[in-house]
């Protein structure tokens, strides 16, 4: 029986706040114990941040790139996944979640939680950590209804929340 | 010179309003008129009434359908690409389009049109065709303002809006 | 109903003998002439040459790129498909195709035609063209003999079969 | 320092002989004794049973399915990544390979071998073991040479220079 596997999605390196670097830490550290194994998109901001969260505890991080080759993924990811399919990797990232998390974000973070959404994954979204996190929280991404995005404040319950919805009980 | 590609995104075909149908093969029509190349997903829906209009007009239709077959393709099609792979087909329907045109649509159209935000596409969305459409009409897709979407309530001026804003003028 | 989509693979741009660039050109053009759609990768080499071909007959020329920017399809297409999914697209090509003809090639052409052999879709190979195109012509390329790979030495024949052994019938 | 990726590829599920199944399960349990991570297609034949061998030795094992749905993977997947982008995650196998091990196969083998061979990532073929394995041992797949594929009888050795000639060192 696998472990859960958590996908951790928000702000890109560019354009992410300091606030919302460390709250992607916690839920990356958080995800690592309690046991699950963090997801992300392998690059920077967010991705980096819940990986590096993830390590310190010794959790399996697992990074999925845009890129053909490896090198670009962060420092912290255990196992990485070159795609080479640029942007349209955010459907592999949604699709390889048992949950997710959301830290803020801007609209290539939408199209990752929408891509969760068109497949009914749990998706959990951190309030207050600004941007498409806030836009989405505790509401239906369109009117089909199909999951709705749940909203915490705490980083701990968040992942209690994503493991907890995930089909899959965490192998501690 | 090749003429500017105009991307027709909506509702999908089980979730399609007439009203929404009708405005589609209208905005399709009117593509074939402007003398440019209507592109799709290819499928049911907005789709559909978008390549039916440009078909009775003698325009070219491409459909860019998620599947490896292209008997998926609905029967307006000249030009089928079988694509298999899925959803993420959202970002080559986005990456092929010179301009896209909103009519309506869910979280699905949302992922197309934040492809095409991302990529800096000129996006033009029909007021009053309901869902993405009116979410996402007069307004940037996140902070990073990269293009605005800009409203516009008649068909035909939401083509010439399009075709005006691809970077490439129509051969007629 | 739609005129048959008639793939062309063979020699990129960096390793395109003049011998094969010149036979890739006469295909091209036979595909236009026999009434039928050209469909190719978009870039240079065979791609080019045969979209050039076409193109001088008046055929429509569709260019399935592997960047998500048209601007790298060569200028001889009429429509360009932007992937932005790089080597991968080599099975949008192949599913995209109602029949493949091979000219030359080196492994990137040998993955286009194992994509459309395990499609069934039909496959005829330049005999004589070098590369991959004599490497494989009047054979399987594997043990479970899927469709084989017919061998022609004359262009215009290579395309009549091609036509013929598509399940549509030209439009002329 | 993350572990070397060891990417095992041959016969599927339908066409994989029994002899062929027991040398990728011991491939698959000496890439987990000689600390490396495994990394499959994620499905049956010799995907699974290098899944099993590794699994057995307790290793690392990375299933990457062709599927939308992670259910498809087989049962010794500790991670499992589901792109659903069908046939075409056969670059994204490759390029997530430090280094291939061919097993047998078919042309869907060859493909994943000419991936990792334009990508220049080492492979390595087990002679004896049929079909692509022994059509490319020893070989270049192309007048490039970009790239030679060694052949090796011994699944031990195999491993061995596998890991050697990835460009990153096991971490035992």
């Amino acid at each position: 029986m696998r472990k859960p596997q958590i996908l951790v999605i928000g702000y890109g390196e560019a354009h992410c706040p300091p606030e919302a670097y460390k709250t992607a830490r916690v839920v990356g550290a958080e995800v690592a114990r309690q046991g699950a194994v963090l997801v992300t998109g392998g690059l920077g901001g967010v991705m980096r941040a819940a990986s590096e969260g993830a390590r310190n505890e010794g959790g399996l991080v697992v990074g999925i790139v845009p890129q053909s080759e490896k090198e670009y993924a962060n420092p912290f990811c255990d196992v990485v996944i070159a795609t080479g399919i640029g942007h349209a990797r955010d459907f592999i990232t949604a699709y390889s979640a048992d949950a997710v998390i959301v830290v803020g974000g801007g609209v290539g973070t939408m199209v990752e939680a929408s891509a969760a959404y068109l497949q009914r994954i749990p998706i959990v979204s951190i309030r207050g950590s600004g941007g498409t996190a806030d836009k989405i929280a505790d509401s239906y991404l369109d009117d089909r209804r199909l999951v709705k995005v749940e909203g915490e404040t705490s980083p701990v319950k968040a992942v209690e929340r994503a493991i907890r919805s995930s089909s899959l009980s965490p192998r501690v």
